[in-house]
Protein backbone atom coordinates (compact mmCIF):
# COMPACT_ATOMS: atom_id res chain seq x y z
CA UNK A 1 0.00 0.00 0.00
CA UNK A 2 1.25 3.23 -1.30
CA UNK A 3 1.81 5.67 1.72
CA UNK A 4 2.97 9.33 2.05
CA UNK A 5 5.18 10.63 4.78
CA UNK A 6 4.85 14.22 6.56
CA UNK A 7 7.46 15.65 8.26
CA UNK A 8 7.20 18.28 11.29
CA UNK A 9 9.89 20.00 12.57
CA UNK A 10 9.36 21.12 16.87
CA UNK A 11 12.14 23.63 16.34
CA UNK A 12 13.81 26.39 14.26
CA UNK A 13 16.62 24.65 13.76
CA UNK A 14 14.99 21.95 12.25
CA UNK A 15 12.47 23.82 10.21
CA UNK A 16 15.69 24.84 7.90
CA UNK A 17 17.47 21.09 7.98
CA UNK A 18 13.95 20.43 6.21
CA UNK A 19 13.36 23.35 4.66
CA UNK A 20 16.83 23.06 2.74
CA UNK A 21 16.69 19.35 2.42
CA UNK A 22 13.16 20.05 0.28
CA UNK A 23 14.96 22.81 -1.75
CA UNK A 24 18.05 20.63 -2.09
CA UNK A 25 15.73 17.78 -3.95
CA UNK A 26 13.49 19.98 -5.84
CA UNK A 27 17.27 21.13 -7.64
CA UNK A 28 18.34 17.59 -8.15
CA UNK A 29 15.06 16.80 -9.64
CA UNK A 30 15.31 20.31 -11.91
CA UNK A 31 19.26 21.02 -12.60
CA UNK A 32 19.31 19.08 -15.66
CA UNK A 33 17.37 21.29 -17.12
CA UNK A 34 15.50 18.14 -19.38
CA UNK A 35 11.74 20.31 -19.73
CA UNK A 36 11.08 23.67 -20.04
CA UNK A 37 10.09 25.62 -16.88
CA UNK A 38 12.47 23.66 -14.80
CA UNK A 39 14.67 26.79 -14.96
CA UNK A 40 11.98 28.91 -12.92
CA UNK A 41 12.01 26.24 -10.20
CA UNK A 42 15.83 25.92 -10.16
CA UNK A 43 15.83 29.74 -9.80
CA UNK A 44 13.03 29.70 -6.72
CA UNK A 45 15.10 26.35 -4.88
CA UNK A 46 19.02 28.45 -5.58
CA UNK A 47 17.28 31.77 -4.21
CA UNK A 48 15.12 30.30 -1.56
CA UNK A 49 17.91 28.52 -0.14
CA UNK A 50 20.27 32.33 -0.69
CA UNK A 51 17.60 33.63 1.85
CA UNK A 52 17.23 30.56 3.76
CA UNK A 53 21.41 30.66 4.46
CA UNK A 54 21.34 34.49 4.91
CA UNK A 55 19.12 34.07 7.93
CA UNK A 56 20.88 31.51 9.59
CA UNK A 57 24.32 29.93 9.56
CA UNK A 58 24.09 26.44 9.91
CA UNK A 59 27.73 24.85 9.77
CA UNK A 60 27.76 25.03 13.37
CA UNK A 61 25.10 23.35 14.37
CA UNK A 62 25.33 20.83 11.54
CA UNK A 63 28.94 20.10 12.23
CA UNK A 64 27.70 19.28 16.03
CA UNK A 65 24.86 17.35 14.87
CA UNK A 66 27.03 15.23 13.04
CA UNK A 67 29.02 14.34 15.55
CA UNK A 68 26.56 13.43 17.90
CA UNK A 69 25.78 10.69 15.35
CA UNK A 70 29.23 9.84 14.98
CA UNK A 71 29.63 9.21 18.84
CA UNK A 72 26.33 7.25 18.90
CA UNK A 73 27.33 5.20 15.85
CA UNK A 74 31.01 4.44 17.96
CA UNK A 75 28.33 2.47 20.84
CA UNK A 76 27.40 -0.16 17.42
CA UNK A 77 30.83 -1.50 16.98
CA UNK A 78 30.88 -3.20 20.60
CA UNK A 79 27.12 -5.31 19.57
CA UNK A 80 28.51 -8.17 18.04
CA UNK A 81 28.17 -9.68 14.21
CA UNK A 82 27.90 -5.69 12.98
CA UNK A 83 29.46 -5.14 9.72
CA UNK A 84 32.54 -3.03 11.78
CA UNK A 85 33.74 -1.90 8.06
CA UNK A 86 30.22 -0.30 7.22
CA UNK A 87 30.57 1.26 10.63
CA UNK A 88 34.07 2.70 10.44
CA UNK A 89 33.46 4.30 6.96
CA UNK A 90 30.45 5.72 8.40
CA UNK A 91 32.51 7.72 10.76
CA UNK A 92 35.44 8.43 8.96
CA UNK A 93 33.02 10.42 6.59
CA UNK A 94 30.92 11.57 9.51
CA UNK A 95 34.10 12.80 11.29
CA UNK A 96 35.39 14.71 7.67
CA UNK A 97 32.16 16.84 7.30
CA UNK A 98 32.11 17.52 11.22
CA UNK A 99 35.41 18.74 10.37
CA UNK A 100 35.16 20.31 7.22
CA UNK A 101 32.06 22.30 7.89
CA UNK A 102 32.90 24.66 10.53
CA UNK A 103 36.19 25.42 8.03
CA UNK A 104 34.46 26.55 5.05
CA UNK A 105 33.35 29.53 4.29
CA UNK A 106 29.80 30.89 5.22
CA UNK A 107 27.67 28.99 2.65
CA UNK A 108 25.87 31.03 -0.22
CA UNK A 109 28.16 33.79 0.25
CA UNK A 110 29.27 33.73 -3.68
CA UNK A 111 26.11 32.98 -4.90
CA UNK A 112 24.98 36.26 -3.58
CA UNK A 113 27.65 37.69 -5.63
CA UNK A 114 26.56 36.01 -8.73
CA UNK A 115 25.54 38.85 -11.13
CA UNK A 116 22.67 36.88 -12.90
CA UNK A 117 21.42 35.33 -9.33
CA UNK A 118 21.61 38.48 -8.13
CA UNK A 119 19.46 40.59 -11.13
CA UNK A 120 17.10 37.36 -11.44
CA UNK A 121 16.88 37.32 -7.58
CA UNK A 122 15.80 41.26 -7.34
CA UNK A 123 12.89 40.95 -10.08
CA UNK A 124 11.62 37.45 -8.54
CA UNK A 125 9.02 38.67 -6.52
CA UNK A 126 7.52 40.90 -9.06
CA UNK A 127 4.10 39.30 -11.15
CA UNK A 128 5.36 38.34 -14.23
CA UNK A 129 8.81 40.28 -13.47
CA UNK A 130 11.38 37.85 -15.45
CA UNK A 131 9.74 38.98 -19.02
CA UNK A 132 12.60 39.90 -21.41
CA UNK A 133 12.26 43.57 -20.21
CA UNK A 134 12.87 43.17 -16.63
CA UNK A 135 15.83 40.57 -17.13
CA UNK A 136 17.19 41.15 -20.32
CA UNK A 137 20.30 39.07 -18.97
CA UNK A 138 18.05 36.33 -18.00
CA UNK A 139 16.26 36.42 -21.40
CA UNK A 140 19.82 36.35 -22.91
CA UNK A 141 21.17 33.32 -20.99
CA UNK A 142 18.21 31.19 -21.62
CA UNK A 143 18.63 31.44 -25.22
CA UNK A 144 22.69 30.02 -24.57
CA UNK A 145 23.25 26.16 -25.40
CA UNK A 146 22.08 24.56 -22.90
CA UNK A 147 25.89 23.33 -21.84
CA UNK A 148 26.78 26.65 -21.33
CA UNK A 149 23.80 26.99 -18.83
CA UNK A 150 24.66 23.46 -17.38
CA UNK A 151 28.15 24.83 -16.99
CA UNK A 152 27.09 27.85 -14.72
CA UNK A 153 24.22 25.64 -12.53
CA UNK A 154 26.83 23.54 -11.87
CA UNK A 155 28.99 25.92 -10.84
CA UNK A 156 26.40 27.69 -8.27
CA UNK A 157 25.70 24.08 -7.01
CA UNK A 158 28.88 23.47 -6.52
CA UNK A 159 29.54 26.06 -3.35
CA UNK A 160 26.48 23.84 -1.85
CA UNK A 161 28.11 20.78 -2.49
CA UNK A 162 29.15 20.24 1.26
CA UNK A 163 26.09 21.64 3.03
CA UNK A 164 24.01 19.99 0.88
CA UNK A 165 26.33 16.37 1.49
CA UNK A 166 26.42 16.47 5.49
CA UNK A 167 22.47 17.54 5.61
CA UNK A 168 21.73 14.50 3.42
CA UNK A 169 23.80 12.31 5.52
CA UNK A 170 22.28 13.33 8.67
CA UNK A 171 18.83 13.54 7.71
CA UNK A 172 19.44 9.70 6.33
CA UNK A 173 20.76 8.75 9.82
CA UNK A 174 18.32 10.30 11.40
CA UNK A 175 15.15 8.68 9.29
CA UNK A 176 17.01 5.44 9.83
CA UNK A 177 16.45 5.24 13.20
CA UNK A 178 12.96 6.70 14.13
CA UNK A 179 10.56 3.43 14.14
CA UNK A 180 6.90 3.99 12.75
CA UNK A 181 4.35 3.04 15.19
CA UNK A 182 0.64 2.53 14.91
CA UNK A 183 -1.55 4.82 16.39
CA UNK A 184 -5.41 6.42 16.49
CA UNK A 185 -5.85 9.87 16.11
CA UNK A 186 -9.58 10.19 17.47
CA UNK A 187 -11.54 12.50 15.86
CA UNK A 188 -8.97 13.45 13.86
CA UNK A 189 -6.95 14.51 16.62
CA UNK A 190 -3.59 13.32 18.65
CA UNK A 191 -1.66 15.05 20.95
CA UNK A 192 1.75 14.08 22.95
CA UNK A 193 4.47 15.22 24.95
CA UNK A 194 7.57 16.76 22.50
CA UNK A 195 9.98 15.12 24.97
CA UNK A 196 13.41 16.30 23.10
CA UNK A 197 11.85 15.18 19.76
CA UNK A 198 13.17 17.17 16.92
CA UNK A 199 11.12 15.95 14.23
CA UNK A 200 7.96 13.95 14.13
CA UNK A 201 6.89 11.72 10.98
CA UNK A 202 3.51 10.92 10.20
CA UNK A 203 2.79 8.24 7.95
CA UNK A 204 -0.84 7.52 6.49
CA UNK A 205 -2.20 5.62 3.31
CA UNK A 206 -1.42 7.74 0.48
CA UNK A 207 -5.27 6.81 -0.86
CA UNK A 208 -6.82 8.46 2.37
CA UNK A 209 -8.41 11.92 1.41
CA UNK A 210 -7.13 13.26 4.50
CA UNK A 211 -3.90 15.40 5.43
CA UNK A 212 -2.26 16.09 8.96
CA UNK A 213 -1.77 20.33 10.23
CA UNK A 214 1.07 19.55 12.85
CA UNK A 215 1.41 22.38 15.70
CA UNK A 216 3.98 22.16 18.45
CA UNK A 217 6.90 23.23 20.02
CA UNK A 218 9.71 21.52 22.31
CA UNK A 219 7.70 20.58 24.70
CA UNK A 220 4.38 19.38 23.17
CA UNK A 221 2.73 19.08 19.72
CA UNK A 222 -0.71 18.65 18.22
CA UNK A 223 -2.17 16.87 14.96
CA UNK A 224 -5.24 17.01 13.46
CA UNK A 225 -6.14 15.77 10.15
CA UNK A 226 -8.05 17.66 8.01
CA UNK A 227 -10.62 16.18 5.64
CA UNK A 228 -9.61 16.74 1.38
CA UNK A 229 -12.81 17.67 0.88
CA UNK A 230 -14.74 18.01 3.81
CA UNK A 231 -16.07 14.87 4.75
CA UNK A 232 -16.67 14.06 7.94
CA UNK A 233 -13.36 13.30 9.44
CA UNK A 234 -13.92 10.41 12.09
CA UNK A 235 -10.94 8.31 13.94
CA UNK A 236 -7.85 8.04 12.01
CA UNK A 237 -5.53 4.89 12.18
CA UNK A 238 -1.97 6.42 11.16
CA UNK A 239 1.80 5.87 12.14
CA UNK A 240 4.10 8.01 13.71
CA UNK A 241 7.33 8.15 14.06
CA UNK A 242 9.91 10.21 16.39
CA UNK A 243 13.48 11.60 15.36
CA UNK A 244 15.10 12.67 19.13
CA UNK B 1 21.80 32.99 -38.13
CA UNK B 2 19.79 32.66 -34.82
CA UNK B 3 18.34 35.80 -33.38
CA UNK B 4 16.69 36.42 -30.08
CA UNK B 5 14.12 39.37 -29.85
CA UNK B 6 13.85 41.50 -26.77
CA UNK B 7 10.24 43.24 -26.53
CA UNK B 8 9.79 46.47 -24.29
CA UNK B 9 6.92 48.28 -23.49
CA UNK B 10 6.45 51.22 -23.35
CA UNK B 11 3.36 51.81 -21.78
CA UNK B 12 1.73 50.35 -18.49
CA UNK B 13 -1.56 48.75 -20.47
CA UNK B 14 1.52 47.21 -22.53
CA UNK B 15 3.53 45.82 -19.54
CA UNK B 16 0.48 44.01 -18.42
CA UNK B 17 -0.34 42.57 -21.96
CA UNK B 18 3.38 41.15 -22.11
CA UNK B 19 3.76 40.12 -18.83
CA UNK B 20 0.64 38.17 -18.78
CA UNK B 21 1.65 36.52 -22.06
CA UNK B 22 4.85 35.38 -20.86
CA UNK B 23 2.75 34.15 -17.93
CA UNK B 24 0.69 32.03 -20.41
CA UNK B 25 3.95 30.86 -22.56
CA UNK B 26 5.00 29.35 -19.12
CA UNK B 27 2.09 27.34 -18.48
CA UNK B 28 2.03 26.14 -21.34
CA UNK B 29 5.03 24.55 -21.49
CA UNK B 30 4.22 23.40 -18.13
CA UNK B 31 0.72 22.52 -17.95
CA UNK B 32 1.32 18.93 -18.59
CA UNK B 33 3.84 18.10 -16.16
CA UNK B 34 5.83 15.80 -17.70
CA UNK B 35 8.82 16.67 -15.48
CA UNK B 36 9.36 16.78 -11.62
CA UNK B 37 9.65 20.49 -11.19
CA UNK B 38 7.40 21.78 -13.73
CA UNK B 39 4.70 22.09 -10.84
CA UNK B 40 6.52 24.78 -9.36
CA UNK B 41 6.71 26.46 -12.35
CA UNK B 42 3.16 25.88 -12.41
CA UNK B 43 2.20 27.38 -9.53
CA UNK B 44 4.64 30.65 -9.74
CA UNK B 45 3.10 31.40 -13.05
CA UNK B 46 -0.45 30.85 -12.25
CA UNK B 47 -0.09 32.74 -8.92
CA UNK B 48 1.85 35.67 -10.61
CA UNK B 49 -1.22 36.08 -13.37
CA UNK B 50 -3.67 36.17 -10.27
CA UNK B 51 -1.77 38.74 -8.61
CA UNK B 52 -1.29 40.71 -11.46
CA UNK B 53 -5.11 40.62 -12.03
CA UNK B 54 -5.60 41.86 -9.38
CA UNK B 55 -4.10 44.79 -9.85
CA UNK B 56 -5.75 45.49 -13.35
CA UNK B 57 -8.56 44.68 -14.48
CA UNK B 58 -7.73 44.51 -18.77
CA UNK B 59 -10.84 43.42 -19.88
CA UNK B 60 -12.03 46.36 -21.09
CA UNK B 61 -8.60 47.83 -22.67
CA UNK B 62 -8.05 44.21 -24.53
CA UNK B 63 -11.46 44.40 -25.93
CA UNK B 64 -11.02 48.30 -27.11
CA UNK B 65 -7.47 47.01 -28.94
CA UNK B 66 -9.16 44.14 -30.47
CA UNK B 67 -11.74 45.88 -31.69
CA UNK B 68 -9.09 48.79 -33.40
CA UNK B 69 -7.54 45.93 -34.87
CA UNK B 70 -10.94 44.77 -36.22
CA UNK B 71 -11.13 48.27 -38.14
CA UNK B 72 -7.62 48.03 -39.31
CA UNK B 73 -8.40 44.64 -40.76
CA UNK B 74 -12.05 46.60 -42.60
CA UNK B 75 -9.57 48.35 -44.63
CA UNK B 76 -7.32 45.65 -46.37
CA UNK B 77 -10.69 44.12 -47.65
CA UNK B 78 -10.62 46.26 -50.44
CA UNK B 79 -6.96 45.57 -51.19
CA UNK B 80 -7.11 43.56 -54.82
CA UNK B 81 -5.99 39.94 -54.68
CA UNK B 82 -6.58 39.72 -50.77
CA UNK B 83 -7.59 36.12 -49.32
CA UNK B 84 -11.11 37.90 -48.15
CA UNK B 85 -12.48 34.38 -46.63
CA UNK B 86 -9.63 34.54 -44.01
CA UNK B 87 -10.08 38.61 -43.83
CA UNK B 88 -13.06 37.87 -43.03
CA UNK B 89 -12.74 34.88 -40.53
CA UNK B 90 -10.24 37.00 -38.68
CA UNK B 91 -13.03 39.83 -38.41
CA UNK B 92 -15.12 37.31 -36.94
CA UNK B 93 -13.28 36.10 -34.14
CA UNK B 94 -11.67 40.07 -33.40
CA UNK B 95 -15.63 40.86 -32.89
CA UNK B 96 -16.78 38.07 -30.71
CA UNK B 97 -13.60 38.78 -28.39
CA UNK B 98 -14.74 42.47 -28.16
CA UNK B 99 -17.85 41.49 -27.03
CA UNK B 100 -17.17 38.23 -24.71
CA UNK B 101 -14.55 40.56 -22.90
CA UNK B 102 -16.30 42.71 -21.25
CA UNK B 103 -19.07 40.30 -20.26
CA UNK B 104 -17.06 38.01 -18.84
CA UNK B 105 -16.49 37.69 -15.10
CA UNK B 106 -13.60 39.57 -13.97
CA UNK B 107 -10.60 37.17 -14.56
CA UNK B 108 -8.71 35.25 -11.60
CA UNK B 109 -11.43 35.90 -9.46
CA UNK B 110 -12.49 32.43 -9.10
CA UNK B 111 -8.78 31.69 -8.41
CA UNK B 112 -8.22 33.52 -5.83
CA UNK B 113 -11.19 31.63 -4.32
CA UNK B 114 -9.99 28.01 -4.56
CA UNK B 115 -8.64 26.57 -1.42
CA UNK B 116 -5.26 24.60 -2.27
CA UNK B 117 -4.48 27.74 -4.77
CA UNK B 118 -4.62 29.97 -1.59
CA UNK B 119 -2.97 27.89 0.80
CA UNK B 120 0.18 27.83 -1.67
CA UNK B 121 -0.14 31.19 -2.31
CA UNK B 122 0.25 32.52 1.44
CA UNK B 123 3.55 30.17 1.49
CA UNK B 124 5.11 30.98 -1.95
CA UNK B 125 7.23 33.90 -0.77
CA UNK B 126 8.65 32.29 2.28
CA UNK B 127 12.34 30.56 1.21
CA UNK B 128 11.40 26.86 1.00
CA UNK B 129 7.78 27.57 2.24
CA UNK B 130 6.18 25.09 0.06
CA UNK B 131 7.32 21.71 2.66
CA UNK B 132 5.14 19.47 3.74
CA UNK B 133 4.89 21.02 7.10
CA UNK B 134 3.95 24.37 5.64
CA UNK B 135 1.62 23.54 3.64
CA UNK B 136 0.27 20.00 3.96
CA UNK B 137 -2.33 19.54 1.42
CA UNK B 138 0.15 20.18 -1.11
CA UNK B 139 2.30 17.53 -0.40
CA UNK B 140 -0.96 15.38 -0.76
CA UNK B 141 -2.10 17.08 -4.11
CA UNK B 142 1.58 16.28 -5.62
CA UNK B 143 1.32 12.78 -4.75
CA UNK B 144 -2.15 12.38 -6.07
CA UNK B 145 -2.35 10.66 -10.10
CA UNK B 146 -1.34 12.62 -12.44
CA UNK B 147 -4.62 12.65 -14.20
CA UNK B 148 -6.60 13.96 -10.78
CA UNK B 149 -3.61 17.09 -10.65
CA UNK B 150 -4.08 17.33 -14.80
CA UNK B 151 -8.01 17.79 -14.15
CA UNK B 152 -7.32 20.54 -11.34
CA UNK B 153 -4.82 22.29 -13.42
CA UNK B 154 -7.06 22.33 -16.38
CA UNK B 155 -10.29 23.69 -13.95
CA UNK B 156 -7.97 26.65 -13.22
CA UNK B 157 -7.03 27.35 -17.13
CA UNK B 158 -10.17 27.08 -18.09
CA UNK B 159 -11.20 30.47 -16.20
CA UNK B 160 -8.30 32.81 -17.80
CA UNK B 161 -8.74 31.30 -21.89
CA UNK B 162 -10.60 33.51 -22.84
CA UNK B 163 -8.14 36.40 -21.76
CA UNK B 164 -5.39 34.09 -23.28
CA UNK B 165 -6.77 33.63 -26.55
CA UNK B 166 -7.61 37.43 -27.04
CA UNK B 167 -4.23 38.43 -25.77
CA UNK B 168 -2.27 36.11 -28.09
CA UNK B 169 -4.30 36.91 -30.93
CA UNK B 170 -4.01 40.44 -29.99
CA UNK B 171 -0.13 40.07 -30.01
CA UNK B 172 0.40 38.31 -32.74
CA UNK B 173 -1.18 40.52 -34.83
CA UNK B 174 0.66 43.53 -33.81
CA UNK B 175 3.71 41.55 -33.88
CA UNK B 176 3.19 40.58 -37.46
CA UNK B 177 2.87 44.15 -38.47
CA UNK B 178 5.59 46.01 -37.11
CA UNK B 179 8.48 45.52 -39.90
CA UNK B 180 12.22 44.80 -38.54
CA UNK B 181 14.63 48.39 -39.43
CA UNK B 182 18.41 47.54 -39.46
CA UNK B 183 19.87 50.35 -37.13
CA UNK B 184 23.13 50.67 -35.53
CA UNK B 185 23.39 51.58 -31.74
CA UNK B 186 26.88 53.90 -31.21
CA UNK B 187 29.16 53.05 -28.33
CA UNK B 188 25.94 51.26 -27.78
CA UNK B 189 23.70 53.46 -27.43
CA UNK B 190 20.44 54.33 -29.21
CA UNK B 191 17.61 56.61 -28.88
CA UNK B 192 14.60 58.03 -30.55
CA UNK B 193 11.30 59.40 -29.94
CA UNK B 194 8.33 57.14 -29.30
CA UNK B 195 5.95 58.66 -31.16
CA UNK B 196 2.44 56.14 -30.02
CA UNK B 197 4.57 53.70 -30.04
CA UNK B 198 3.02 50.62 -27.47
CA UNK B 199 6.02 48.24 -27.88
CA UNK B 200 9.72 48.46 -28.95
CA UNK B 201 11.00 45.19 -30.64
CA UNK B 202 14.41 44.73 -30.53
CA UNK B 203 16.52 42.24 -32.30
CA UNK B 204 19.94 40.89 -32.55
CA UNK B 205 22.05 38.19 -33.12
CA UNK B 206 21.77 35.40 -30.21
CA UNK B 207 25.37 34.45 -31.19
CA UNK B 208 26.72 38.22 -29.69
CA UNK B 209 26.95 38.54 -26.22
CA UNK B 210 25.10 41.37 -25.33
CA UNK B 211 21.79 42.15 -24.14
CA UNK B 212 19.54 45.53 -24.14
CA UNK B 213 18.76 47.52 -21.03
CA UNK B 214 15.51 50.07 -22.69
CA UNK B 215 14.30 52.50 -20.75
CA UNK B 216 11.33 54.58 -21.75
CA UNK B 217 7.67 56.18 -21.33
CA UNK B 218 5.47 57.68 -24.09
CA UNK B 219 7.62 60.43 -25.15
CA UNK B 220 11.27 59.19 -25.29
CA UNK B 221 13.19 55.93 -24.92
CA UNK B 222 16.80 54.92 -25.08
CA UNK B 223 18.62 50.72 -25.43
CA UNK B 224 21.79 50.75 -24.09
CA UNK B 225 23.25 47.54 -25.50
CA UNK B 226 25.32 45.81 -22.05
CA UNK B 227 27.89 43.58 -22.59
CA UNK B 228 27.73 40.28 -20.67
CA UNK B 229 30.91 39.20 -20.03
CA UNK B 230 32.45 43.11 -19.56
CA UNK B 231 34.02 43.45 -22.32
CA UNK B 232 34.19 47.01 -24.57
CA UNK B 233 30.87 47.18 -25.98
CA UNK B 234 31.78 49.68 -29.35
CA UNK B 235 28.99 50.10 -32.02
CA UNK B 236 26.14 47.43 -32.08
CA UNK B 237 24.31 46.76 -35.50
CA UNK B 238 20.53 45.81 -34.19
CA UNK B 239 17.43 46.10 -35.84
CA UNK B 240 14.14 47.39 -34.30
CA UNK B 241 10.23 47.00 -34.74
CA UNK B 242 7.63 49.89 -33.71
CA UNK B 243 4.59 48.06 -32.42
CA UNK B 244 2.01 51.16 -32.80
Amino acid sequence: MSTLIYEYPLNEKCRNYLRLSDLFQQINQCRSLEASGQTVALFKALLDIIELLERCDIRTELAKDLTIEKDKLAAWSEVPGIDTSALDHMQVQLADFSQQLPRAPRFGQLLREDKLLAAVRSRFSIPGGLCSFDVPQLHYWLHQPKANQQQDIDGWLKQLQLLQQGLELLLTLWREVGQFQPLTAHNGFYQDDAANTHIIRVRVPAAQAIYPVVSGNKYRYTIRFMPVDNHEIGNVEFELANIK
